[in-house]
Order: C-alpha cells, then sequence, then structure tokens
C-alpha cells in the first residue's frame, strides 16, 4: 500500500478571521479531504481550525502538531492531536510532514513555516500571503521543473490544492524516470 | 466524535530483535488495533517496526515520529510519517503523544522516553524493560489511584494493553467526576 | 552583576562568502567584542565564522549554537560549542538567545531566524538581507518606539552594532520606567 | 587556543534542597570553577542554582539552558542564560553540550539527561543519584577504559569533578593515540 500523501496547512492563528480567509482555508481542507490526503496543520484555531473543519466536514483524516504539551489546545476538529511542548519550534515539524505546504494568509510564524518548507524542498503554494519573489536577489533561481525556491501564488482553494497534487505527482514521476 | 486514543510503544530499534521480544511487540501491535486505538512510535526498525507490523495486520492505523527530515527511514508499516529533524530529542514527542506509553525492551533511548512519560504524569507499562522500582528511593511515591510515578511491570501483551485501557478509563471517570 | 548584552549575528553558511559580506560580517563581530558584548551565533561557516573570527580578534566571547549533535563542526573562533542535534529547529534557539539580532546577507535559513526573532519581539537588523517591508501588508504595523515588527535595514556594521545597542538601551528605559 | 572544557551539572530543580545536596552541589561549581572549566545547567532552582552559585563564587563562567522561551526564569548565578522555549525537551542540550555530565541526586527530569548523556557516550558521574548498575541487563557492557555505559558514582564533590577531568583527559589521549 503507497503512504498517504501529506498536506500541511499554515497560517494565520488569529481566532477573528477575516471571512474571506475563512472560507478559503475551509475550502482547502475540502479539496485535501477530497482527495483522500491527510491535512496536517498546526492544530490551534484561525486558518488551522477551518481547513481541519473542511476537511472534517468531507470525511477526512487531521492532524494537529501543537506547540504545549498537552491535547487541551488542539481545535475540536482535530483527529489526531501530536503535543510537542517545543513552543513555536513546532512549526519546523509541520513545515516537514507535508509532501507539500499551503499557506493561507499569515505573519510571522506563517513565515517561518514557508521559510523551512523551502529549505527543505517542498513544494509550498501560496494564497493572499507572504510572496518571497517580491524580494529579488535573496533567493536561489526558481526551478521550472521541480517548482523549488518559489511560493507558487494562487487565487483559490481549489486551484492551489490542484497546484499541490500536479507538482507532488510530477516529482514522483522524475524521481521514477518516468518523465 | 470523541478523539481516538493512542498509544506510544518505545523499545528497542535494533533490527535483529530477540524473538521472543519480536513477538511481544507484534502482539502490542494487534491488540491496539483490535481496540481501534491509533498506534504512535519512533517510525524506525526493532519494537517499533514490529508493534506497527502487528497493527497493520490487524487493520490498525499506524504514526511514526522521526528523528530524521526525511520520510525515507519509516519502517513499511507506518502510514503516517513525521519527520522531525529533531534527532533524539524526537523521543520526548513520542512519549508526550501517547495516552499511555507501553515499553518494550530497550535500552538508553527507552529509559529517556520512560523519563519523559513519567515527567508527564502518563501511564507507563512495561514489558522486560526498566524497572524504576528497583531504583528504591529516586521515585516520587506511587498513586495506588492514578498509577503515576511508576512503570506498571506486565509479563505479556494482552495483560499490557489492557492494563493501559483500564489505567486510561480510570483516569477519564476520575476526571469527569464519576468514579 | 548585571548579565551580559547576548547580541545574535546570522547570516549564509556559504563558505565561499562573497568578500564584501565576508568583511562586513567580520565588523560586526568587531564591534560586538568591543562592546563587551558576548556573540552568539549557529556555529557554522561562512557569515558565522567571520563574524565570531571578528570578536576574537576583539577578545571577544563567541558561542556557537550548532544543528549536530557533536562539537566537531564548530568553526574555530567559537569558544563555546553547544551541539542540539535539532538541525535547523536550532534557528528558534540562536533567534530567542541574542537581546538583539543582526541578519548580514542570508536565505531561507535566515529568513527563519529573522521571522522567530521578530515572533519574540527582538530587535532585528539587516545589512543587506530581507526586507520584510517590501512585503506590504502582512506585518503588524511598525512600532516607532520600540523597533518591534520591522527589520531595521543599515548599511553596514558600525551603524547595525550602534542601533542594535541603541534600541537595547532604549528598552531598557523603558521597562524602566526611566524614559 | 583549545577550546575550554565545559561540564553540565543535572538535579533536582527543588527550590527546597536538602541541605546535604545544596552543599555538594556548591561544591562541585566550586571544583569546576576551579579548573577553569565552565559549568553548563538548565538555568533554573535546586541543584542547578546551587551549582552556578558555587562556580560563580570561584570566579567561574556558568551558562543556562533555559526551558523557557525567556531569560527571566533564570537563576541569578547565571551569566549566559540561553532560552529554548523547547520545555523539559531542553534537557536532550543540557546533556549533548557538557563533555560529561555530574549527576546530583534528582528524579525524572534528571533520568532523562542521564539516559542523553549515556546514549552520546558522555561520561556521567553520580553523587546520590540513580544508579544504572542496579538495573542488571538493560544496559551494554560496561567499558572499563572509556566509562561508557555506566553511571560511575562518587561520594562527594571532589571525588566526582575529579573523575569527571580523569576521564576527559583519558579520552584525549585514547583519541590522540598518546595512551
Amino acid at each position: 500500500m503507497p503512504r498517504k500523501i501529506c498536506i500541511s496547512v499554515v497560517g494565520s492563528g488569529d481566532e477573528e478571521l477575516n471571512p474571506q480567509i475563512a472560507k478559503i482555508a475551509n475550502e482547502v481542507g475540502r479539496e485535501i479531504a477530497s482527495r483522500d490526503a491527510i491535512l496536517i496543520c498546526g492544530g490551534l484555531g484561525g486558518v488551522m481550525a477551518e481547513a481541519a473543519k473542511g476537511a472534517k466536514e468531507n470525511g477526512g483524516l487531521t492532524i494537529g502538531i501543537l506547540p504545549g504539551e498537552d491535547t487541551g489546545s488542539a481545535n475540536p476538529f482535530i483527529d489526531i492531536a501530536l503535543p510537542t511542548g517545543l513552543g513555536f519550534a513546532r512549526n519546523v515539524l509541520v513545515a516537514y510532514s507535508g509532501d507539500a505546504v499551503i499557506a493561507i494568509s499569515g505573519r510571522l510564524g506563517t513565515l517561518s513555516e514557508i521559510s523551512y518548507a523551502l529549505l527543505k524542498k517542498k513544494p509550498v503554494i501560496g494564497i493572499h500571503t507572504w510572496n518571497l519573489e517580491q524580494l529579488s536577489g535573496r533567493m536561489p533561481p526558481f526551478d521550472e521543473q521541480s517548482y523549488i525556491n518559489s511560493v507558487v501564488m494562487c487565487e483559490n482553494a481549489e486551484e492551489a490544492v490542484d497546484k499541490a497534487f500536479a507538482i507532488i505527482e510530477n516529482r514522483e514521476k522524475i524521481k521514477n524516470g518516468t518523465n
């Protein structure tokens, strides 16, 4: 049995989320579940809770990698709550655990997760979030083939999840020499 | 929907496992899956692989919290591989993530996981492993009610998993004031 | 005795450093040592080694928070080498350990350190590095008084270290109610 | 210039320390400083504070690797406070950072530090603490030459620090082929 695809969703933990962002996060969660992939997030509120809610509404499985030492802080849409006790350093684990990372809005915590995902050469898809391309000169050149070294900006949830799966499949083909 | 129970299984990662220990680990995995709980482990070989194999043979779900930065080192019985890049420090996360921890044989890594589980007041069940009771005087007194502050030694897999679930249920009752 | 001021220096670990960047890193190290502060860095090569070298040439004390489990990877200008075994997650510790963070050039690892430092509301001074101000709209508003929520861009080493100390002193005054 | 020797001191963080244990911790700190070595500890109270106090009384340098995100919890005898935000997982770093580890009394946190130090084949000297030898059969055989795989039990501070330095020197000789 092949291992299931995992998609990490990162973004603002603010409880009072902009309704447009909340809707996008929910749809991203739904789209991930509809493709039978596992949703991984930081387990708290805001974008994390909305995305997990969307995945659960669509029958998906959700994992929350929590900053605290206990499961109590997990949002109610998390199936498997993993307390780390590592504080913000758990962001590294969220970034490492996805086959791709989808970033929705967000501020500095999200920026740390994007940084770690790109460091590990993960595909990073962004919606209304940090666009590192604007910061000319600091990034290694973008690799057109593997989508490494850039946040691939998308406009909506379906496009973002489609893009994530397309890049993952393409990498599998390159790895297996079938491309 | 109540969150699923998670049981962490810790023990030697030696590939050449004593056949008796391998059998016990496999049975512990089977017993965990038969109770519809999720098996969490360090994701590598030895006791971790045997326990995950047992769980998969019984239709269970398995999670591996890996020391490396990639999923490549996960044993083939891991459904969800979480790379941490934290090295041995990931032992802390394995200890924190279970509602109970079952330790089977093992050496220093296992001892670190037992220490962390007891620090967090998790129930710890042991089979042929470190018996901290033998080290008189260093532990706070054993709490008969909650099984805190001790490794509860068992002789076989079924007894160990039964004990883990009995303690978890008992704690739920205490917490809910129905005991 | 008041605790000594610690300044974290972050930047590219590339061994073949641009000579201009190497010179700036060396001068930042010298300036930190000349103010009797402790230099903290990630302990490896590139900007980390040049800055530590500058500090040692000026009689300073240097600490390297290493990604590996052993001290062997520390550059030769590190007095106290702290192996963490945490890989890139040690970036969090480098960001947390300074009273201010000075970022010189750098790529994704540096961006993660800048993110974590700003998350913890540390003053961050930048030379030829990521200028988050260019990414409009994603950051909380800049606080003129405390220099929170922005990378303060400087042109040279002396200006950067002066600025770091000025902000640290100003915060002390605010904290002590003498401003 | 050769790198300075670092000795990690671990033990109970209880504020109301047994006076005999407090005296031993203080003397261990003094002995470390008198040999011009750096004292590393977890930075909090109890054995950590007493050992750091002893080192400072003797002109030594002290480092505290703190569980929290801020330096505020450091005891007043810490020169360099490194906040990690990692909670108990910072125990791994304390264990890794010493050329030898001296354990004084202590409970489960200390046991995790002893486990990690032995995992990394550090010399571990114990005073009134966990004696893993009592747990027959779980440890690899003790190596007489390198003192690996055992807590070397001592009766007092001077003996413990002497032993730590003797083992470190002996290892250096083995490494350099002069033994």
